[in-house]
């Protein structure tokens, strides 16, 4: 029985924040799911900092959202529908269809996901999924992270940031410090994260404060920020200090170029080394991502924190609200029916 | 036979462009050398822009040159009497004690060099020195530049910039782009040196003139000069380039923080690599070096100039017009009885 189903639509690039009238809602008639295709009604959806770049118009890495189509963007769904008895109706899947109700999707365009009591759906969309991924393969192959070192990392009370503090403590660092945007979060990070300190970056000069939490520097940085925070850190790095760039949300809204760090000769007198790395292009990790990682989260090693918004109405705001900061770990709108 | 010889000094910490008030000539007397020393008369003198950095009073990765004190620096010279037999008098030697006409130094201090037709005793200074091993490592370690690239070097017909060019030649760049301070400089770096091309840096905007000499893009940077020329190479790079951070000598003489480049969001976008380096970390790799790069030299595959200065008393204006731009090639200090 076809479904008429709802679905995010872009309508205008924004300049500078998002507002919500550069989003509309649109429906949309899906068919029943042909021969080895499935349709999905989905759960939760992900909003994640890296769709603001495709909100531009420019092809980057990565091509930009058409205007008045639907976005994509990672979502687990229930199969609705099954045209593919390998998945019956009730799979749990996680697929790239997100921004929408339902999708009708092949096969090959989804993975089966595991929920446990433990592990709920929308985790896929955050620990065991895309920041997950994106947090072990900065924190242990882009900055090399090893035993012993002291590591940063700023938007820790983020869907990223806490996985890379949370893992770098588990992996042995010797000091982790996080930087967040408000006294709660800060909190968040110190008490259920268990970073050894962290700071609020609204309540002073990034610099002064990143010293006073690393009194004997640091030599992993995961830049989540860029900015105020990558010039910090290369302030207070150590010698032969690694970097990891994952982002550099400070400067998403921008409608001007940001100045750029004042210190970068720095880069040559302390040998630091800087990173740029975008996790699509390390999917070969992932197998090694999941055999570390998630039997730590299944046996709560790792604690995850997601802010929910309800209902496919309220995503552009989610979307809106994730890139002021609004969440504390992951942000996932969550649909009805999902858990 | 003591000798009275005569050494430069400086004698306050430069305020900007240092100028010749800040460095005095002193005299010492030296003794005759003991059991395992030598009394070695400076034929050639090194002068270089990590120099700058060591007058700042301020400890960075090396120790500061002391005020009133002899510097060091990079020197050839003769045996002139020998406390060991395994150094006859007239041995060509390199040793760090330069900056003056004589030197007493232990045996371990220094190194014997092979002085050819081909190979005068100031090359040891340059293409198979400190100068040499830099743009190796970088090129080769650091940037880790492969068949097929397209290498842009700042600084191009400098001592580093010249070699890291020409050895990306050899070893298969696709393309070699160097930007140097003046049209001479520019004809030697695209005629003698053989660059595919190169632009003059004064001329306009680099970010202009670099886009129209890397059509394609850039994949590999060797960064001599920072600013500018940094942000310009981020903004033309290609994904996943990587850049050798060297130097910053556009900032050697500033007495206020520089800015940064404004184009940082690129790492992540780009999925760049900044490395830093100082060559002093990396001897381990001078046998390499040599291993590849000598026989290049010997055989004159390898173009090397140099700028030379005339005597001690000169030392001081040959640093200060090196950091200006005064040379192509190796800036020498040539002291009585140099070639």
């Amino acid at each position: 029985m076809p479904v008429t189903t709802r679905e995010v639509h872009l309508v205008a690039w924004p300049k500078g924040e998002p507002r919500l009238d550069d989003f509309t809602i649109a429906e949309r008639d899906l068919p029943d799911p042909g021969h080895g295709e499935l349709l999905v009604r989905n759960i939760a959806l992900s909003v994640d900092p890296y769709m603001r770049g495709k909100m531009t118009g420019v092809r980057t890495y990565t091509d930009p959202y058409e205007l008045n189509a639907p976005m994509v963007g990672a979502a687990v769904g229930v199969v609705h529908a099954s045209g593919d008895e390998d998945f019956p109706k009730g799979t749990v899947v996680l697929h790239q269809e997100g921004w929408r109700e339902h999708a009708l999707l092949t096969t090959a365009e989804v993975r089966p996901v595991n929920v446990t009591d433990s592990v709920p759906a929308s985790a896929y969309l955050g620990v065991l999924g895309m920041p997950g991924i994106t947090a072990y393969v900065g924190l242990v192959h882009k900055a090399r992270m090893v035993q012993g070192d002291t590591v940063f990392v700023s938007g820790a009370a983020g869907a990223v940031g806490g996985i890379v503090g949370q893992l770098a403590r588990l992996r042995g660092a010797e000091r982790v410090i996080g930087s967040a945007g408000s006294a709660e979060k800060v909190a968040y990070v110190t008490g259920e994260l268990g970073f050894d300190a962290a700071f609020n970056y609204k309540d002073g000069p990034v610099a002064e404060q990143l010293a006073a939490a690393a009194p004997n520097g640091i030599d992993v940085y995961f830049d989540n920020v860029g900015g105020e925070h990558l010039e910090a850190a290369i302030g207070v790095a150590n010698d032969f200090a690694r970097f990891a760039i994952c982002g550099a949300i400070s400067g998403y809204n921008a409608t001007e170029a940001p100045s750029g760090p004042r210190n970068m000769g720095y880069l040559v007198t302390k040998r630091l080394g800087l990173q740029g790395f975008i996790v699509s292009d390390e999917m070969h990790l992932a197998g090694e991502f999941y055999r570390d990682v998630a039997p730590l989260v299944a046996a709560g090693k790792v604690e995850f924190r997601e802010t929910v918004v309800d209902g496919l109405d309220n995503a552009p705001e989610a979307f809106i609200s994730m890139l002021r900061g609004g969440n504390t770990g992951k942000m996932v709108v969550r649909l009805d029916g999902g858990e």
